[in-house]
């Protein structure tokens, strides 16, 4: 590992709070610093030792910075703190719209900016839920638009930490996650809007799981799939569509087509 | 507990296998006996201790007798069983279709018949996946036709294993699971065939839980969609009715209005 003298974390909740835990606990900064406009968070920070210190001004300086703000405010950040740092990156979970943001408002992209995004999560937010694991055996995509020196440096301080890392473009990236994370959510929060209270205790180990996501932080999450909106609408028409499929063949009583449709989603997800 | 001589278990897969094992650690029966025309299944029944005795015929009498075949050969077996045994249970997810079929094909609904459901169950099966403690805590529907004696000893012999009990009719029984255990089901099967294989590295936990369903039984599961389709078909256009208010709403970037509905649904999920 090539240790870092300072790094600093902008917004320490969940996820920031979690990586500057784990980058604690590893060593890989001499100083890990925290900066949150919600001094609370940042006192929780302190008390709960996921950061050395926690800094109410930007630094001159220091080697590595990560904004894990609220993805809609991520572009008015990394132009803003960019000078103040060799490597800048972020965890927003939507790529593209914050590069176009870049461009349009800001004169363009910095040259020092990685983008990151680690697929890891909870349904809690805040610096109470923070945890240096975390990342543990997590992906984290980077969607560079060109390869350099830097992205091996911001691949390694994720791999410090117990993270895969994978690079994808920013609008495949952006395309997949509507289907695998953004999709879900949609759908595990439109199922809760239909299931009345009295119903709840007539419910099992299976619907606890497919709906845990839906309790996620609702302003967060319409963030998420505001910036993202146009993969996601169509990814729940795509999805509209295998779901009417479906409900023609147990209308018709296919069985053979039923059991095969069935069989091929428990196949794929059987390989997870 | 009122202790009882004989029970035994017609079909000894997870939901039987389970509450055979139940029966015999709390003691409930002096004797558990199971009954399954697989005769593999029954070997592993007897080898993990989840029944003392296995037999290849009805025995002439029991006192308790509790159906756990596939949905759609329960009314056959209740119709076959009911005279050998003072109390018949079954355990299918859908009751209606159960009735239904005694009435339609088999004369009635024998007197000493008490429908249950116990909500609870994995996206394992067979008597390899049982386990002495999967209704503890769970809850049990009974939906008899009228309450009776014999409705208190059904409970009472669910309660012995850590159940709770409650009744419904068997009608507002599959109107209501078909929301919150059928569509559900459903919903993850359709969404797993929207997803590609290569796309499976690209997920996080939120995507583990909600698509853990999915991999579920799918020929049981086809029956159970079937047998209750049409409140399961009823079920499903109410659910595109709600995906559709939120991608209109994300298509107007109305974040009042969305994030109100996923706060909606975040509310009565951390309800649980």
């Amino acid at each position: 590992m090539n240790r870092v003298d300072t790094a600093l974390v902008v917004g320490v909740g969940l996820v920031g709070g979690s990586l500057a835990a784990a980058w604690r606990k590893v060593g890989y900064a001499r100083r890990v610093l925290g900066f949150d406009r919600n001094l609370e968070a940042a006192n929780v920070a302190v008390e709960r030792g996921l950061i050395d210190e926690s800094v109410t001004e930007l630094p001159a300086h220091v080697d590595v910075l990560v904004v894990c703000t609220p993805s809609d405010q991520i572009a008015a950040q990394i132009a803003q703190c960019a000078a103040h740092a060799d490597l800048i990156m972020d965890v927003g979970s939507v790529k593209e719209p914050i590069l176009e943001t870049l461009r349009g408002q800001y004169g363009g992209v910095p040259e020092n900016y990685v983008p990151c995004h680690p697929i890891a999560g909870s349904e809690l937010s805040g610096p109470t839920a923070a945890s240096a694991d975390l990342f543990d055996g997590a992906l984290v995509v980077l969607t560079p638009e060109t390869e350099s020196r830097l992205s091996e440096v911001a691949a390694a301080a994720w791999e410090c930490v117990g993270a895969q890392v994978s690079s994808l473009s920013a609008a495949a990236h952006d395309q997949m996650l509507a289907v695998t994370s953004h999709l879900p959510h949609l759908l595990a929060s439109a199922y809760m809007q239909q299931v009345e209270a009295p119903a709840l205790p007539f419910t099992g180990g299976g619907f606890k799981d497919f709906t845990r996501i839906a309790a996620a932080n609702p302003e967060l999450w319409w963030r998420i799939l505001s910036m993202n909106k146009a993969h996601v609408i169509a990814a729940a028409e795509e999805f509209i569509t295998h779901l009417k499929a479906f409900t023609d063949t147990l209308e018709a009583g296919d069985q053979v087509a039923g059991v095969q449709a069935l069989s091929e989603a428990a196949r794929l997800r059987q390989q997870l």
